[in-house]
């Protein structure tokens, strides 16, 4: 099997991550995944309902978001997908939601303090908040960039519209999707009937270091 | 399959959307279907179970609600939805739920503020209250059609009941149903650590005219 | 199939209706039918997994909770359920649970108002809390039957423990069960953000009378 | 079968309770039991798949938590159980997780009152908080025990981190993971609208007492 067809397979599948831990409804929200190596990306179609997809229903675009393989047209959201794989080419596949507690602190423009372990393992610190920016040209996509350039949050909360993840490849850009939603909620709860106490920088740094290091196999 | 059939197929199937999205529970909510060119419509029966739907216990009734064919009594919300078919000819799908946010925001008699790009996108602005309104007449109807005639929001929130929401076709208006929970749920979760800003004017109208005619397939 | 076998089928599977919905967690939970015309109910065992009830497992008790027929021991709330029935004789079904919502409205021991026209078609008013009562003896039983005796509502709420619901069989009870937690939540939601307006009592019998009379096949 | 692959099925098994009850997402979480008799335990590896777990992905380790048996790594978590297997005889099984609710309790750094007759029931009291501790050596192990040797709860909420359970065997520390994410729930839900009565603390030996006696098959 190809490069893209491998791709085309992992990215119809990690959008059943999506749906299993109801980030997404409908047909919204989308992952993508670079080609290595070349100026291509693999990305869900526009408006298609998450039962249908399939290895086949997937599209190949270039980097600037032109059709090269596939008969549906790409997500409504591909030219921001394209901006990040020009311009961080460490990023291996991104996503984007709406899912509600991650998107309730973009609609108040509000970081995720770095109040849990897991969010300093994962997110290396505060999540952080990017500007609002209309779909339609590259706002978005430079938005993204520009938050997440000096950052070691793979998650940016986009104002008013939602989350963005970014990792070395798909799977990772959804574990980080999966990850934000989950302590987005849990400091959500934390925040409704009190304020708990940020971690310690030095052991944010531990954290962050080990959990890259050696968590896994 | 004639007109009917396919309808009674579409219907029965977009029920499943309802409970899906746990917009319902029990054998609450219902979903109709206007038969284009004729003055019926395709609608659930009353208190039935959402296991035992099918398209053969979907009823067909006339648009005053009168039962044309099917051995079921009509879902006990038909008059509301004859009296939509009757006074917007431009709608093709009813869908009636308590989904939970939305009928908090119903409950409080307070619409939903376009705060996220996704209410800018389908809703083209705040999600309107309806008035208080009786079952047993046109009252409910009456009150859909005059909040949302002049409107483009497809939801209204009827006030200490739960939402309607239209569509050209009934898949748009369970479309609407599933987003407009969604919207609900994500807000009131803004709204419980403080205010978001309201998106300007020209940006909800721009986003609502996008979404509308280049979104999908 | 005989009366008795008929209701431990029934029984059996009205238990996946709790959780389906959610209303109960691991062992937690029961639902119970009289044996219309004897002195004797179907109920769950104690301490059996949700994945393990079946007809079979079902327990058979007289209406003081002495086992009949069966080779489990019955649930730790048989005699809440036997009181009931012994006191009530139009009640032919009970159903606990500890569903979230209700509990927390039972824990602060406040009633739910009606403030949904969906509280008004099922509990005809405010759904009212009952004393704390310590397990052991019929002080459970009691507070239910002193508290919903002379009201509408087929829900109570447990002091400090949670909801009891009866109904004129299994099934209806389980019904009171799923639309207890769903307005417990509703309202829940409802009251975060504000205090909704309660139904003019007026509206809340005519809602009530219509629902109790037409609603259904 | 011998009794160590005769752990690995119901461990592999219990860990399907946790996604069951939504207490984990992606690979965080882990259950684990003591082999008894032996200085060895069952637990599950690091950063697998929900999906991908069984028998044969169970590593076997001894009480310091190097590996005895199994192709993986096992999980981050092991030094934590191994600890409290060195230091609590009676305790039989471990689960740790970051479920939602319970964790929100722990940024707080707050306890759990005693308010619902389940908490008295399962926990026998308040619902205890243990120390900050980092991950790399004993601490985590060391703030579980120290804070629940003298409790008779069998949850401790991790400061900043998650809950860990024990229990005389796995099924039973899972049982006290999904009790607590659950009164952890609706204790969050009471607290959002009031402030419930604690029990009083003869009501609560009562029930406790009875429930650790008289509760189950």
């Amino acid at each position: 099997m190809s490069t893209v067809d491998e791709l085309r397979c992992e990215v119809a599948d990690l959008h059943r991550e999506l749906t299993r831990y109801s980030l997404v409804i409908w047909t919204a929200g989308n992952v993508s995944a670079r080609v290595p190596g070349e100026d291509l990306m693999v990305i869900k179609p526009s408006g298609v309902s998450y039962d249908d997809l399939g290895p086949d229903t997937m599209v190949l675009t270039d980097l600037h978001g032109n059709l090269v393989e596939g008969e549906l047209a790409p997500s409504s959201d591909t030219a921001a997908h394209a901006y990040v794989y020009r311009n961080m080419p460490e990023v291996g596949g991104v996503v984007h939601t709406h899912s509600p507690y991650a998107t309730a602190w973009a609609a108040r423009g509000e970081p995720i303090p770095c109040v849990l372990t897991m969010i300093a393992d994962e997110f290396g610190g505060d999540i952080p908040v990017g500007p609002f920016a209309l779909i339609g040209d590259d706002s978005i996509g430079r938005g993204i960039v520009e938050t997440l350039r000096d950052s070691r949050s793979p998650a940016v909360l986009m104002r008013s519209h939602g989350p963005f993840t970014i990792g070395a490849d798909a799977r990772a850009a959804v574990k980080a999707a999966v990850m934000l939603e989950d302590v987005a909620r849990t400091v959500h709860f934390a925040h409704q009937l009190g304020r708990p106490d940020a971690i310690d920088q030095q052991h944010v740094d531990r954290l962050y270091a080990r959990y890259q290091d050696v968590y896994g196999q």
